[in-house]
Formats: structure tokens, C-alpha cells, sequence
């Protein structure tokens, strides 16, 4: 097991390793003496890991009950935040109790949002169950949930209490999903790494789990103690993901988070390039390994569905949307461009 | 104008004095360069004020949009709060824009909780518009909308960029409405300050609105600094609070806030008076001012109904209800109360 120590406006720690979620309770009751205990989840997760955590928490003395919603992006709605909050109020949950979301990034967005606002705050633990919640969501305290008019425009900055990533759970994982999560892996390498870039490129979806996703959280930590509510730095995560949120939004959804980032990040590499902001060695290899984890580069939408789609994301300041391009492997700028400029940056991408 | 420097997590004035109102364009402007300002309000306080915000933002250079919902408690509602927050995605509103809530105690709530999470948090001013809101629920951050199962159940701690209370808003009161506020007024005396007390018996409605607001903001804003979170001694805040809002609810809301605070304060000093924790002068003393301002000081709901009212609310931790009871005038005292002796002390306060 591999500890990485968070510190942000709390401290707290994220624990990686095999085995992990039997020992939920034990952990859940070293922070806080075991009152109740609310796991939330959806309906792919808890048949197949309620029972664990439930037994867990249990053992180790909380009162636990549960509350379970469907599957699936769909659900990250201002509908599903209030029908928690509500079944929360309906449990008569103190300040002393303690929330577990456990489940991926949905899950883990809306449980941390219902968390940070129910009596305006209750402490919580993440326990992602997908590559992608492991490696971005679960860690670094952004919550949030939809709106009709776009994703994640309502939320918090409230980091959990513990983050604990069990890697066994990810055997159960569809394939797609997995990969899904490689793309915001692949992510922490082209900002940061070219040592886990290189990992990646030679291990493909056979990477050394534990030790990868390791290196991703001490990288996102990183990023969080430098620059919690996102206002500077953190802004670098972003790499992928104002082309790729558009994408996502066009698609209806149909195409996946981490395929829609896998194209903002290509599309973010060939604007780069025209702009020489990177050469051509870069975008090479940024599209080697993404071929080689089987993840898409490219999109049919046109560049000016995809300016629409950008300018209704939340990731702009004024008339300024906040580009991030890479340099080289390891290493991004930020580029402050004038929305009117948008559309030829998009155009170079695509 | 006074003005009093609140450091909490954000350090912000609050400034009170008369015709502000006017000003508040420059004020908003000094803090951040002028885009759009969303003025939320209610319908009771935008056809007042409305347009004098407008314009005072208009010649500041701000493009103005406004929200307005209907007046009243039952509109501090999770609907209000998702309403606001489609409005200000739909208005594109970004994180270098700004809003404004222009109102009460319940418009400062849920224009708060929004601007908390909106984004993740965007700047706000709150411009009180009631006694009530002066004095408490605009300074220190605290937001909330009430749920089904009760009051301020939903939340966060989220301070404003600015507090600007125009004294001569107060004049378009009903009486029967800042009565309401006297009653935070008188306790802040009680809590902290016997001077502020003896001038409140002295000048009963008449007393110096300017000095005393002033005053009972300071109070606050030392409260807020020692225990922004609510964690310890900002709980004295709750002075008649716990019995309160058990009145509240149990009358349907029919006794107003004040009201309710009156009577629970009250309560507390018969609780405290039969525990020996104050003497009979301080009982008489409270009754005495509550009296002068017309303000009640009894129920006629029963021990039971209010113990089963008090525990739906959130002001408890695990078996223990955190009762605030007065040692004498200027000083109280937090007593941790096992729930299962709650109805002795209401039955002792009744």
C-alpha cells in the first residue's frame, strides 16, 4: 500500500493498494469516533462492493445505511444532489456522522457536493471505484453537479477526509471504462511527466497500477497544495478538456469523458504545433500512445458547433478562455485567448 | 459611515450608514473591474430599491441583470436556490462577473448558497435590506436554504466581497419587521455586551440605529474571526435559537423569526434562572427589554412538541444538543445537553 499525503485548506490522505476496501471501517474509525455511516452509490457499484464496505464499516462499529441512485452521467443532476440532501435530513445526520461515496466520478462529484453543503459540511471519504475517479476526481476536493445549461456548473471546493483507492476493484471494470480513465493518466504524463509518459508508452494498458496511479495523485497533490481553488496552476488540468467538454456535450454523450479528453488533448497538440508553441515529435507522440490505448483523436463535429459548445463551459473568464497547450512532453503553458480567437484554435485542432 | 473589517477566510467591510444604497456602483467597482452584476431580490424589496441599485451600477459601468422571487420565508427553498443558479448559467455569468443580493435575511441566504456554488463560488455583495439581515445573517458567511425536514439544512460558509447596510432602507419597514430584527439585536447585549443592553432598555424602538448596528456588526464580525465554522464558541450565536426555531416550525412560521428568537431567549433565561446558572434580576432584566420592544416572551406549544421540533434540527452533535444559556447580563455559557434531558430544560423554560 502506498500513502500520498494531501495538503490542502484540510489535510488528508489518499491510500492506494490491493485489498483496500475491506479495511474501509478500520481507517473510517481511526478519523472519527463510528456514529452513522452513509454509503452512497450507484447501481453498477453497490451490488458489487456494498456488502464489502458495508460489513467493513460495520465491524469497526458505525451504523451504516446506504443510498443508491442509477448509473451513469445522467444522474449527476441537481435532481439526484437534493434527493440526497433530503434522504440525509431524513436520517437525521449529525455533524459527527460521516458520508462514503463509493462508486467513479459521478458518484464521487454529487456525494462530495451533497457533503460540502448538508449542514454546510459533513466530513466524507471517496472511495473511487474506477481509474478515472482514482486519478482526478476523488482527489483534490472539486465537487459538483450539471445543469441544463452545462457540466459541472454548480459545486464545491471540499476536500474529503480520506481517500481510499482499492486498485483490486478496477479488475471488475469494463474495459471501456478503464481506458476511459487512461486518457486522464496519459493527461498527468504530457503536463508533468515524460518518465510516466514513457511508462505509458511502452506498457500500454499493461502499466504498473499501483506505482502509476501513485505517481498521478502525488502529481495532482501537487497541483492542489499549490493552487486549491483553482485560480492559477490547477488551471493545467484543464489540458483536453475545453475541446473535450464541447465534444462530450455535442455527442449528447455518446462519447465518453475520457475519449473526449483523449481528442481535446490531440486537438490541444495540433493547435500547439501550428502555432509552434510544440513540434511535430510531440503531437507524434502524444497520438502514439493514445492509439495505443485504443482512444480516439479526432472529432466530425465542425469548429463552430464546437466554439458554441466551449463558450457555454464554465472554464472562461470574461471574454478570455484559458487554453492549455503543450510544450513539449512534460511540460504545458496556459494561453489566455480572446474568445473571438477561439474558432481559429479550434480550427488548427481538428 | 462606519465601516468594520471582518477577517474571516476572505477579509471584506462591511459598511453601514444612511443613503449607501446610491454608492453601491462604486463600491462594487473598487473591488473588481465592472462586467456584469446579476442583482438578485425579492418582490417586496425590488420595487423599493430596485432601481436605485440599477442605476448606481449602471453609472459604474456594470451591465446589470436581475432575479427576482417572491418574498418570504417559503421561498428559501432548494427550488428558489436551482432557479438562480439556471438563471445565472443561462446568463453566461462567469467568475470575473458579480452578484448582489438586495434583501432580507432570506434573500441574503439563497443569493449567498448560489453565489457559494455557482462555479464553485463567485463573488457577492450583500446589501441588507432589514434590521434582521443587518445585524446577523449578512455578516460571516453563513448560507443556507432550508429543506423539508427543516431549517438551514443545506448550506455554506461563504463570505461576501462587501457588506453595504443603508440605514435609511430601515424607514421602509413595517414596524411589525424590525421589531423582528430587535430581537438579534437585543441578543447580541445579552451574549457580549451590557452597555449595548442598558441602551436598548433606556431607548427601547428609538434607540441609535447607526451606533447600535454598528456595534452589533462588530460583535460579530470577533465571533466570526475566533470560530468561522461554527465549531465553538460562534454556537453562543444560538442563543434562543434552539427553543426558536422549534416555535417556528411548530407554528408553521406564523411566529416570525424574531418572535421566536424572543421567546426562546426568554426560555433559556427561566432554564438558566431554575439551574442556578443566572439569578431572577437577569431573568427580569431580559423579560423587561423583550417586553419594551413589544417583543413576546412565551408559548403555548408543549415540552414534547418542542423537544420533538428542536431535535429535527441541525444544531445538534450526535446525542448532545448544545444548549446557550445566560450567567448574567453581557455573558452566557454553552451547556452540551444529552438529548435525553432535553425536555426537562424546555419543560424548566416554559
Amino acid at each position: 500500500m502506498n500513502t500520498v499525503t494531501v495538503s490542502a485548506s484540510k489535510e488528508y490522505q489518499v491510500l492506494i493498494g490491493g485489498g483496500l476496501l475491506s479495511s474501509l471501517g478500520k481507517h473510517a474509525a481511526a478519523l472519527k469516533a463510528p456514529g452513522k455511516a452513509v454509503i452512497i452509490s450507484d447501481s453498477n457499484v453497490w451490488p458489487l462492493y456494498g456488502k464489502v464496505a458495508e460489513n467493513s464499516l460495520q465491524n469497526a462499529g458505525f451504523e451504516t445505511i446506504h443510498y443508491c441512485f442509477p448509473a451513469g452521467e445522467s444522474s449527476k443532476t441537481a435532481e439526484t444532489y437534493l434527493n440526497i440532501l433530503n434522504f440525509l435530513a431524513e436520517s437525521q445526520l449529525t455533524r459527527s456522522d460521516m458520508i462514503i461515496a463509493l462508486g467513479g466520478g459521478v458518484v464521487g462529484d454529487v456525494t462530495g457536493f451533497a457533503s460540502a453543503t448538508y449542514l454546510r459540511g459533513i466530513s466524507y471519504i471517496q472511495v473511487p471505484t474506477t481509474l478515472l475517479a482514482m486519478v482526478d476526481s476523488s482527489v483534490g476536493g472539486k465537487t459538483a453537479i450539471d445543469l441544463p445549461a452545462g457540466k459541472n456548473l454548480a459545486g464545491a471546493f471540499y476536500q474529503p477526509s480520506l481517500v481510499l483507492c482499492d486498485t483490486d476493484v478496477l479488475d471488475s471494470l469494463p474495459e471501456n471504462v478503464f481506458r476511459d480513465g487512461c486518457a486522464e493518466v496519459i493527461k498527468y504524463g504530457i503536463l508533468y511527466d515524460s518518465k510516466l509518459f514513457m511508462h505509458l508508452k511502452e506498457n500500454g494498458l499493461c502499466f504498473d497500477r499501483e506505482a502509476v496511479i501513485t505517481r498521478c495523485v502525488e502529481l495532482k497533490r501537487n497541483v492542489v497544495a499549490e493552487d486549491e481553488f483553482d485560480t492559477g496552476s490547477r488551471q493545467k488540468l484543464n489540458l483536453g478538456h475545453t475541446f473535450g467538454h464541447a465534444v462530450e456535450k455535442l455527442s449528447n454523450f455518446t462519447v465518453t469523458h475520457g475519449q473526449a479528453v483523449a481528442i481535446g488533448m490531440a486537438m490541444a497538440a495540433r493547435t500547439a504545433q501550428k502555432r509552434r508553441i510544440c513540434n511535430a515529435h510531440t503531437v507524434n507522440e502524444i497520438q502514439t500512445v493514445l492509439d495505443g490505448f485504443g482512444l480516439p483523436s479526432h472529432t466530425a463535429f465542425s469548429a463552430n458547433d464546437l466554439r458554441q459548445a466551449a463558450l457555454s463551459d464554465k472554464k472562461r473568464t470574461g471574454g478570455t478562455v484559458n487554453l492549455i497547450l503543450p510544450e513539449r512532453i512534460g511540460t504545458c503553458t496556459i494561453l489566455p485567448t480572446p474568445i473571438e480567437n477561439l474558432q481559429s484554435f479550434i480550427e488548427e485542432g481538428l
